[in-house]
């Protein structure tokens, strides 16, 4: 058991539970090395969401608001953490979600389906295809998901495919705690945050939000800015780690 | 399969080889999640060895050739990425080399040995006693090894046993890609360096060492000083990345 006052808590316990979700076969165990990944950007940026993100988090609640036809791309990692913030989300925002894996099997969209609609989220069903030119699974998709979507919101990606969305004119909103990553730098908006922290962030903004404010938010996303934050953020933590 | 032209072929290939080694239960689903820590920090060090790793390990090789009772502490990562780097590194300085495991189970024991074993390293074996208090599993050691040792290498680690050994009055060499983790702050000699690097480096310093350097080398290592080149060559690299 991990202590509470362990000044990194939370951390652990989440890390404990991916565990327990590779066990069950939800999280790949490729997905526990990215998870991995991101704990170590999350302690260099001090486990919280700077200012920068907090704003980056207000502009994808503005272009969820404004888009046409949003989706949510839910992999492992994102149910085993934030099943219950992705419905939350759902709800606010009325976006599809569609499970989307690199490591894809059956069993596997079966059980990330079902974590899904426990937490509340209606999940798109029926047959996928490749409409993403990608030569491995993530190109799958469903007609009425991702491949009709204007925006997608993928919550943890670790590869290709934000590319490969951006380049059929779609616009990609990407939660990743790496600003060096290639999936950071080619998302229209990449927020630099932790999933459970920055979804419910999205959700908060996206409820106070009227329309006219979200059309002026999603004027001329920057999204090298919060690329540069969060390295500035990185460090001037080094810097305090010297002394 | 990855392509061996991608620029992050090593990282990748490592990846998959850990979740194989995490399959037969040799790595735990945990130390799939270090590695990832590691990973990131790795790449933040532009995955290469510092020139202050570099003189670090010719320091651990210097206090290896000084030591009365030196031993290599393995786990299941450090078994799943470089077996034989022990075992050479073994035969070259005569150190013993004892399996501690965080998640230690029977099993887990003989199949990291066995593991070792093919490589060619001999494996201390026998009971184990609680002769570190930690009241966890990494307390459990052999009373001819790290209870009797003066000096212990500890190729990865993710917790708190460094800080109870240098406690007892032994001297910890750490391999620890995080210059800021309790390990390395602990350590009487933290290496800021990925483990397949690291060992081998040890072992070449080692050969080519006389007694007389080694003693000059041994007298006061600076652990906080590569600490802080470290911390120094990530904040450098994030400034070329930021242009």
């Amino acid at each position: 058991m991990i202590p509470e006052s362990h000044p990194r808590y939370r951390s652990l316990v989440t890390r404990e539970q991916m565990a327990e979700a590779a066990r069950s076969g939800v999280v790949a165990l490729e997905g526990l090395t990215a998870h991995g990944r991101g704990e170590a950007f999350d302690y260099l940026l001090g486990e919280k969401t700077s200012a920068s993100a907090a704003e980056a988090e207000r502009v994808a609640a503005a272009l969820l608001k404004t888009a046409r036809h949003p989706v949510i791309s839910v992999n492992g990692n994102t149910a085993a953490l934030c099943a219950q913030a992705i419905a939350d989300l759902q709800k606010a925002s009325g976006a599809i979600v569609e499970v989307n894996l690199f490591h894809r099997t059956e069993e596997r969209v079966a059980a990330i389906t079902r974590i899904l609609e426990d937490a509340g989220c209606q999940v798109l069903n029926g047959p996928v295809e490749r409409f993403i030119s990608l030569d491995h699974d993530r190109g799958l998709c469903h007609v009425n998901g991702m491949a009709a979507a204007d925006l997608i919101l993928v919550p943890l990606e670790d590869g290709d495919r934000a590319e490969a969305l951006v380049s059929m004119g779609k616009k990609v909103i990407a939660i990743d705690l790496n600003p060096l990553s290639r999936t950071a730098k080619t998302a229209t908006l990449p927020i630099i945050d932790e999933v459970t922290r920055a979804v419910p962030a999205i959700t908060s903004a996206f409820k106070t939000m009227n329309q006219e404010e979200a059309e002026k938010l999603t004027k001329n996303p920057d999204g090298k800015r919060y690329l540069q934050d969060a390295i500035m953020t990185i460090r001037s933590r080094l810097d305090d780690l010297l002394d």
